[in-house]
């Protein structure tokens, strides 16, 4: 009816979800003018070829300068700096928010950084692939998606109008979304996504290390389950060192009841107790197909990697 | 040329496995007649519904009799039974083989179990998916997996000839062939198989014992890596509590390397060590690139199993 929701989008870090929320938002049509900051020459000179940006720059202040909305997409623990090199140049009004995997600790640099007349709004999509950099985006990866919006303690009718806005963009691009405390998105992603990035990285790791077992049998005989491990194994370190950092307390909390939990199956199996791991390889089954329900997974054999004849 | 690679296959446990091989070998055309034993009455009556076996019955004896290869597909700690009960009905210069996923423990109980007039050949497909029961089976399953066959230390030619009629067979079957010795077979997979799955399955129950985090929460917020690892942990809980029973020490040797690894990884992150993670995190890349050149994975970001438009 009325134009975009937000005549102008700056994105700053243009890797997998930062190019994704560009192919998105223009596919949605709720963006007009869309500039990227990008640190790296390489994905700046990238961006300029693949032709998504109306605008390519390296200071993030230029390119958030006049934006409506900033989305950073830069690894949690480069938010701060990030913010407070661009925080001159934002216009008052502007709607600041980030797709970090950890919000506490981004929430917390953000507020630090950002002017008052700005609004913050920390978020994180819970979507992604193992690829990264200015190539991996593609417009549908929120389809169906969840995104969890931590709005800050404020009651105030603009700062509202800003959350529900940046709740609409989102809903634009084909995600669901959800506000939580964001403690308990601390926690929750501890669960869902760290943890499964700290074990996928570690049995990666132990693997290659062994030497009775060769890194070319561990490759061959990869179709077992390991191979499953070594997608997220393949994400990007950068991003994920900060998350570890920045989320601490509570992978370490979900890490140790990981840990506990394994040391009795452990047991299990060393004293022969058929009928616990039976109980628990049970129990387990029900959890994927209510992922499955939820939407949340392709309910095809593999993934439905592998291709199927009939 | 001259008919068939094995003019009658029986196949034992009609499972995944069991069925997958009925279907390919088919479509191969190396097998005359099928015959198909379960000790399931509904698995028995979904196999005469679907048709692909020209002799469905209870006992293992009924459908071994006249076979020329022998296929057991049964969980690992009920092989000795199944061929302690077709022992007699076997052909002399029949081949006896399996697809368990533990070999040491299977080929002392077939030797155990069988005549000294049939040919022991243990094998293992690596191939699978999370599906069970004499539906989940497709012909296409083995293409360009790999089948370990451990021969025993035999040399004279009959059985040199029967196990490279039986590597012959999973060619047929689009399956690439190799041999190795039992006990290697089994620590390997404890590393590309058992410790996956192991690992899979703990990780699942710990996120659906927690008090802080709701199963529901789990569920919608799995697109962040957790859903991943539900996969494996979806798989046949029969055969996997065979499988840590029978192969514990590997199994228990390769999980305490992955524990001592993680304890590490638990403490860099601890101590903010941010340097080790991120050459962990660089390094786990590199198998999964090998694993994508070894034609075991597919190079699909997510598996492929998103819908993506471009």
């Amino acid at each position: 009816m009325s134009g975009p929701l937000y005549p102008k989008l700056a994105v700053v870090g243009c890797g997998l979800i930062g190019s994704s929320v560009i192919h998105a938002a223009r596919a949605a049509g709720v963006v007009g003018e869309v500039a990227v900051a990008d640190a790296s020459v390489a994905a700046r000179s990238r961006v300029v070829e693949l032709g998504y940006a109306d605008k390519v720059c390296a200071d993030p202040a230029e390119a958030a300068r006049d934006a409506d909305l900033v989305v950073l997409a830069v690894p949690v623990l480069a938010m701060g700096e990030v913010a407070a090199r661009m925080a001159a140049a934002l216009k008052p009004g502007a709607t600041v928010t980030d797709v970090g995997s950890v919000k506490a600790a981004v929430a917390e640099a953000l507020t630090v950084a950002l002017p008052e007349d700005v609004f913050i709004v920390p978020g994180h999509p819970i979507a992604g692939t193992e690829q990264s950099g200015p190539d991996a985006g593609f417009a549908e990866l929120f389809q169906n998606r969840w995104v969890i919006l931590t709005p800050q303690a404020r009651e105030d009718d603009p700062y509202l109008d800003a959350v529900q806005r940046l709740a609409d963009f989102w809903r634009a691009l084909g995600a669901n979304v959800d506000r939580m405390d964001e403690r308990h998105h601390d926690l929750v992603l501890a669960v869902t996504s760290h943890l499964p990035h700290l074990i996928a990285y570690n049995i990666v790791g132990t693997a290659a290390d062994l030497e009775e077992v060769t890194q070319a049998e561990v490759m061959k005989y990869s179709a077992g389950g390991f191979r499953d491990f070594t997608r997220i194994a393949a994400s990007d370190p950068t991003m994920w060192r900060d998350i570890f950092l920045a989320n601490k307390d509570a992978v370490l909390e979900i890490l140790g009841r990981f840990t506990e939990d394994l040391q009795a199956l452990s047991r299990a199996i060393r004293w022969g107790e058929g009928d616990k791991l039976f109980d628990l390889f049970t129990r387990t089954r029900a959890i994927r197909r209510g992922i499955i329900a939820a939407g949340q997974e392709s309910p095809e054999a593999n993934f439905g990697r592998d291709h199927r004849g009939s």
